[in-house]
C-alpha cells in the first residue's frame, strides 16, 4: 500500500485504524532473498553462540533478561528527616499490555517497608461493632476471595504537570505513580458482616502496622461496597512494598486511601482525621480553602509512545500507544490528536476494558518530518471526558497539587526529540 | 448463623453460595475485647518491632516477602543426557486469582535456556511468501500489538495421573505445567500480509533459536487467525525462560507449539514434521498407532485447595477453590462434588470468564470430620465437559501421556490428610 491511499482520520498525519492490521508499520520488514537468506539484505546471519550450546534449564524462581535490565523504577534519594519516605515510579514507556508486573508496581511509602512475620501480624476489625474480632493472616486464608483487575493511582500522581517546568519529563517521572494488577482479596463487607456493624456506624479508620501507623478513613457505603483486604498481587502474595502480608485496596479511589501492612479496622460515627487527609491529600482552592476528601481518580489517559526523551529516528509511520483509565468506571474510549487538539480520532482499545483497569489504547501515525503535538482524551463509562491542563487550573488554580488527571502534550520537534510540552 | 441453618447444595457438606459472603468462613475470627483489645482473647499485642521503626525505602525492582520464598517451581535434577532439558512446575496450591507471576510461570526448555542478545536476534518470514522478509526487535516493536489474557499449558501435564501411583502428587506435581499471563504481541496475521502468503501455502514452520532448533508446523488457519507474535508478558518484556526477546503464542494450543525464542517462520504446503511433532507431542492409541496432531488442550478444572499433601486441622467450612479452563473457549461453569462424583454442585466463578484464561471457581463446604473425595468438573463455552479419568482410559488407553485433562480426586481421609486418590 503506497502512502496516498491512507485514509487521514485528523490531522497531521493520524491514520484510519483499518490499515492497522493489514500495514503494519509500512514494511519495516527488510527484504530477503529466499535462497541465500539475508545475503541480500546485508544481515548478518552467523549462528549465534545461544543457538549452538544448550543454555542452562528451569529454575524455581525466573528472572529476566540481563538486556531488560534497565526497566526500573526511578525513586529519589533517602531523606534522613523522613526516614522509608517516598515513592518509586514505574517504568511505563517500557511497559506493553495493561498488567504492571509486581516488581515494576509503583510504590509510595510514608516510614518504609515493614519487614512483616506473617505469623505475629494480625487485623483487627472494633469500634461500632457488635463483636470486636481479631483476624490472624491462617484466618484470612480460609476466607472466600474474590479477583479483580484493577489500576492503583497516588493522588499526587502528575500534579508535577501543572507547576510548568519539566521540559525533560518523561511519561515514568511525570506518570509513574500508576499500575494495574489482579488482585485478589477477601470482601471486606464479609469480614464486616462478621463483626457487625452498628447502625450509627458511618465511617472506617485504616490503620497499616508499619511505623508511620498510616491511617485512613472510608465511608461506610465503599466499604461495604467493592473494598477487599488483599493478600495476593498477580497471583502471588503482595510483596513487601505493596503491602504484605495484606491491605486494603478501594478501586478506583486514590491509592493513599488503600492502606498497606493493614491491621486494624475500626467502625466510627465520624472520619477520623488522620494526618494522611488534613496534612496531605486534601485540594487547596485558589482561595485556600481545602477539600478534605477526593476520593476516586479522574478520568485519565496517557500515551506512553512516543513521549518525552525518546526520539523519531525517520519520517514515517509510527504507532502511537497508550493507557487510559478512570475511578468512575471502565474507558468508553480515547481520542487522540496530532495537532495540539485541534482535530480527533478515535484510537482503538486493544482487548479488554474493565471496570477500574488500566485499557490500552493505539492509533497508526504518519510523522511528516514536522513539528507536532500529541495529545489523548479519554471519555470513561459514566460520560466523563479528561479536561485540559488549562481547564484544571482554571477550576483550582496551581496551589493546588493532588488529582491531576489533565491532557497530557508531548511536542515531537523537526529533529524527532519528544519533549514535555505546554500547550 | 449456626450450621442446622446452612443450605446444603449436594452430599457430604457442599454449601449453598448463598453462604459465601454473609458467613465467611464461619466465625474464624477470634471474639476480642474492645477495650483492652485482644487481652481476652490471649492474642499478643506486643507492638512489632516493624511498627516501632521505619523500614527501608523504595527500590527500583521490588522483591518478594523472605516469608514467602517457599513458593518456588520444581524442577528436576539437571540431566547430563539431556543438557539444559526439563520442565519447572508452578505451585498452583499457593497460588490465587487467574494471572500467574512471570517468576513462577512453568516452563518447559529442549536445550535451555539461550542468552539472547536482541541487537543480534532476528525474525525471518520465508518460504511461500511474496516477499520474503527479516526483522530485527526494533523493528517488530515499532508494530501495532495486542493484549491478551490466555492460559498456556504443557500437552505432558497432568500425564502422570494415567499411569497410577503418585498417592503423594500435589497440585503442582501432578497438573503445574499450566499458567495464565497477559500476553502482548503483533498479531502474526499482520507480519504474513505483509510478506504475502502464497495460496499454496497451507502449514507455517516456526523454528526457535535455541541450541535444539525446537520447530512445529501450525496450520495456516490458526496462524492468520489469533497467533501472536509475543514480546511482553505481564507487562514486561518476555522473561528468558518465556522465550525472550520474543515467542510464538498460540492461544488454547498445546504450549509447545508456542514456540520460544521465535527466529524463524517458513511458510510450507505441508507439515514440516519435526522431531517435536513424531517422536513427541503425539497420542499413541491402544493399538499402537499414534495421533500426529491435537492441537487444542482440553476443558480442564483443579481444586488447588484442598490439594495433596494438605492438612485439615479441625472439621469446619473450608472455601474449596481451583481453576478451569479450555483450549476451545471461555469456562461457562464448574461443578464440585465432595463425594467422590455422586453429587455435584455449582461452583462460584471469580471475576472475569475470558476466552482460553484461567478462571477461577469456588464454593463452601463444610467438612464433617469423615473420609470426602473432592472432585471438580468444568464445562466450556462449547458445551464440552471435563471427562473422568476412567472416560480417558477406556478412550485412549494408558500409552498415550499427552493431552490428559480428566477429573482429578483428591480424598480426605478423616485425619484430616489429603492425598491424590484414583475413583
Amino acid at each position: 500500500m503506497t502512502k496516498d491511499k491512507l485514509e487521514k482520520v485528523a490531522g497531521n498525519g493520524l491514520i484510519s485504524r483499518r490499515h492497522l492490521l493489514g500495514m503494519g508499520a509500512a514494511g519495516i520488514g527488510v527484504a530477503a532473498s529466499n535462497s541465500v537468506l539475508g545475503a541480500d539484505a546485508g544481515i548478518n546471519f552467523e549462528i549465534p553462540s545461544w543457538s549452538r550450546t544448550p543454555g542452562p534449564g528451569a529454575s524455581a524462581y525466573g528472572g529476566r533478561s540481563r538486556y531488560t535490565e534497565h526497566l526500573q523504577r526511578t525513586h529519589g534519594a533517602p531523606n534522613p528527616t523522613y526516614p522509608g519516605g517516598g515513592s518509586s515510579r514505574s517504568p511505563l514507556q517500557h511497559l506493553q499490555g495493561t498488567i504492571t508486573p509486581n516488581s515494576l508496581h509503583f510504590e509510595r511509602h510514608h516510614a518504609g517497608v515493614p519487614d512483616i512475620d506473617p505469623a505475629r501480624h494480625n487485623l483487627v476489625i472494633n469500634g461500632l461493632v457488635r463483636q470486636p474480632l481479631v483476624f490472624s493472616y491462617e484466618d484470612l486464608l480460609k476466607y472466600q476471595m474474590v479477583s479483580r483487575i484493577h489500576f492503583l493511582e497516588c493522588a499526587g500522581n502528575s500534579g508535577a504537570l501543572l507547576r510548568g517546568g519539566n521540559e525533560n519529563g518523561t511519561a515514568q517521572s511525570l506518570h509513574g505513580l500508576v499500575s494495574c494488577a489482579e488482585w485478589t482479596g477477601i470482601p471486606l463487607s464479609t469480614l464486616l458482616d462478621e463483626a457487625g456493624v452498628l447502625p450509627e456506624a458511618r465511617w472506617i479508620a485504616a490503620v497499616g502496622a508499619d511505623a508511620a501507623s498510616m491511617g485512613r478513613s472510608v465511608p461506610i457505603e465503599k466499604a461495604l461496597d467493592d473494598v477487599m483486604v488483599a493478600l495476593y498481587q498477580n497471583g502471588e502474595p503482595v510483596m513487601p512494598g505493596q503491602g504484605y502480608p495484606m491491605r486494603l485496596f478501594c478501586p478506583g479511589w486514590e491509592g493513599n486511601i488503600s492502606v498497606k501492612w493493614l491491621t486494624q479496622i475500626k467502625l466510627t460515627r465520624e472520619a477520623t482525621h488522620f494526618r494522611d487527609e488534613t496534612s496531605k491529600y486534601t485540594d487547596t482552592q485558589p482561595n485556600r480553602s481545602s477539600y478534605k476528601f477526593t476520593f476516586p481518580m479522574g478520568t485519565k489517559s496517557l500515551i506512553t509512545s512516543p513521549s518525552g526523551q525518546m526520539s523519531l529516528d525517520r519520517p514515517g509511520i509510527y504507532q502511537v500507544t497508550g493507557i487510559a483509565w478512570s475511578g468512575s468506571g471502565s474507558i468508553r474510549g480515547v481520542e487522540v490528536s496530532a495537532d495540539g487538539g485541534r482535530t480527533w480520532a478515535d484510537a482503538a482499545i486493544q482487548g479488554h476494558q474493565l471496570n477500574k483497569a488500566l485499557a490500552r489504547f493505539t492509533i497508526p501515525w504518519e510523522w511528516n518530518g514536522g513539528n507536532a503535538v500529541l495529545q489523548s482524551r479519554a471519555t470513561d463509562s459514566q460520560g466523563n471526558v479528561q479536561p485540559t491542563r488549562d481547564a484544571i487550573i482554571a477550576e483550582r488554580g496551581t496551589i493546588s497539587f493532588y488529582h491531576n488527571h489533565c491532557i497530557q502534550s508531548w511536542g515531537v520537534g523537526n529533529n524527532g526529540e519528544v519533549t514535555n510540552i505546554y500547550v
